[in-house]
């Protein structure tokens, strides 16, 4: 089976789970006892959130807290501070940023502003920041759109908000950044949510890195864990394993972003152009490759591929749930229904291997031209 | 090291761990995933959620919500449906439900009450249910005491609650009884928390149980996960090791629940009585021994017992965070702060050996006749 679904999920990293077992048969104590073994796990989670942070921010200005997902870390940053005026976000967003957004109006806590996307996917940042105004209280941009792999410019677009409203508070979605793009943040951002399960970590961790000065209020209430900010024992396995994939993931960044922009172009060489619309252009996250067979059903021909032994994905795997035939993100990139439904998205991991992509295009081109001859 | 702390956090089944491996290794994808695999892990989800419920429960009338921990189960019960009027709890529950009831006062959104405990832990009923009027929206009530141990009849309450008020929403904390007593669930309870990790399971699962005919809001929003009531990937290998772990726990759950029985008793009956107070009755969940060395103080005990390869908690682990000198549930039971202040709970689990237990009384008697001789 060839795996190409990397953006909805990554096969954990087997030698960190490895490394991190040791938390469940000998260090399985709860960090809150007060005995030394409890203690010692609070040192070492300290540390695992030191070095989680480094990896993209000034030790010094920010801190890592840890969340059950990236969910919860959007969640947690859009209720905190989406309190009254109106919040700012884009019609890119994940659900996780989206759903949250949909109820602030529907409690009436705040007004949600969306704004429009340009065709390569990324937010169209004047438009972004003419909907800021001075009762803005929060604005919600993703880094890489986990559909298209578009880059925002997340630094630039936190400083120009604060130069419009410095009372705004910037959060940005990094789960499709973290662990693949090299980058550092800004000190305009106030609030970063990533996920352990994209990058060789586990489900079910996540972390959400805040501005030391900002005060965070808790979205779990409970035994105070995480300095108060999120209740609920420390899921000491799934963040050490975090931890560890961390470490490998970032120690190889820079070569893998490379190599894998490579393989990104070698399939989008290989596809048949006869079919193959390219949606991703060439500046876009180098783990996503979004491509449309124009006139063809995505979700057919995601399962004829499946049937052969390739998985890939046909947008958000979390918006399988929403039951829409036509992804949101790739219609707010201004393309029409016929495109948008025959969209697929192919997403790699550092593990993928050239082979693997070079069987992926022979598959894809194969089910592609079998259902089109089907359709005349 | 003897671990007799088992309240706080259990060891995790480790031929669970090895059994659900494989959702690490080879069933890692997303279960929101549109191809075959992503479907099976479905199924294979929706299998372990009826396992887990029809052991306390009739699946016909209830279903079960994974979540990331029993402090996000409580707190999603608690603010979804504590809106407006008054909220009633116990003065001897845990803290993840003490806080989200502090919360609904300092936001004016309902007026928490809280009843009394009686002398042996065990909430006073007749109390409890003179707080229930007709502005009652929710109740929430605890089913083992993480402390004393003291079992609650929580399917009794429930009916009478609802006698009073057929409108209050019943939810109970049961994290401390699932999987350590045999019960099931009355009709009248219509939220029912659960945590993975205080029985062999691992940091970071966590179950709501609730009546099917209820309509419970989502805490988490996003990618409609759960029936759209807790959105975020799913934590596949944490749920099935959780599951591996319940189906073995419940396999030998009344045998375990006596031989604990026979060990609670002989800790019991071998410390000594010149310092030991017992706090426990013997009514209370086997899995927990709470007494007092009156006069002593029981964090000294604790490291003391440490030293020498015992781990004993003074109360909750998850209260370790407040730096309160006393329990305020044993204070709550109507102790004196110089009882509450020499607290220790033992706690055991089904692989706690009669050898272990009689270590600790060996070690116990010894701190504490020695911390008693130095303050002479």
């Amino acid at each position: 089976m060839i795996y190409l679904d990397n953006a909805a999920t990554t096969k954990p990293d087997e030698g960190a789970f490895l490394q991190a077992k040791e938390y469940v048969t000998q260090k399985f104590y709860n960090p809150s006892g007060l005995y030394k073994e409890g203690f010692a796990l609070q040192s070492e989670l300290k540390k695992a959130r030191s070095v989680l942070l480094s990896k993209v921010a000034d030790e010094t200005a920010f801190e890592f807290i840890f969340t059950s997902c990236g969910t919860e870390s959007n969640n947690q940053a859009i209720f905190s501070f989406a309190r009254r005026g109106n919040a700012v976000t884009t019609a890119g967003e994940h659900s996780a940023v989206l759903a949250p957004f949909a109820e602030l109006k529907n409690r009436g806590i705040a007004e949600p502003r969306y704004a429009p996307l340009q065709k390569d996917g990324r937010v169209d940042v004047q438009k972004l920041l003419a909907l800021v105004d001075d009762k803005t209280c929060l604005l919600s941009v993703m880094h890489v759109n986990n559909e298209t792999g578009a880059i925002n410019d997340v630094n630039q677009i936190a400083k120009e908000v604060k130069r419009k409203n410095p009372r705004t508070i910037v959060h940005v979605d990094g789960v499709q950044a973290y662990g693949k793009l090299p980058y550092k943040l800004a000190k305009e951002i106030d609030l970063y949510s990533v996920s352990a399960h994209k990058i060789g970590g586990l489900k079910g961790v996540g972390g959400l890195i805040k501005r030391k000065s900002l005060t965070l209020p808790p979205y779990l209430f409970g035994g105070g864990q995480e300095g108060g900010r999120r209740s609920g024992t420390e899921n000491t396995f799934g963040i050490m394993q975090f931890f560890y994939a961390v470490e490998k993931k970032f120690a190889s960044l820079k070569a893998d972003y490379e190599r894998l922009r490579g393989y990104r172009e070698k399939v989008w060489a290989g596809l048949d152009k006869d079919i193959f619309l390219r949606i991703s252009d060439e500046n876009t996250s180098p783990y996503i490759l979004s491509v449309a067979a124009v006139g063809l059903r995505g979700e057919i021909l995601l399962h004829m591929a499946n049937d052969k032994g390739l998985i890939i994905g046909t947008g958000s795997a979390c918006s399988s749930n929403a039951k829409t035939r036509y992804s949101r993100v790739i219609l707010a990139c201004g393309y029409d229904e016929k495109t948008a439904d025959g969209v697929l998205r192919i997403s790699f991991s550092p593990e993928t291997t050239e082979e693997e992509i070079e069987s992926a295009v022979g598959i894809l081109n194969e089910v592609a031209n079998d259902l089109k001859n089907r359709m005349k």
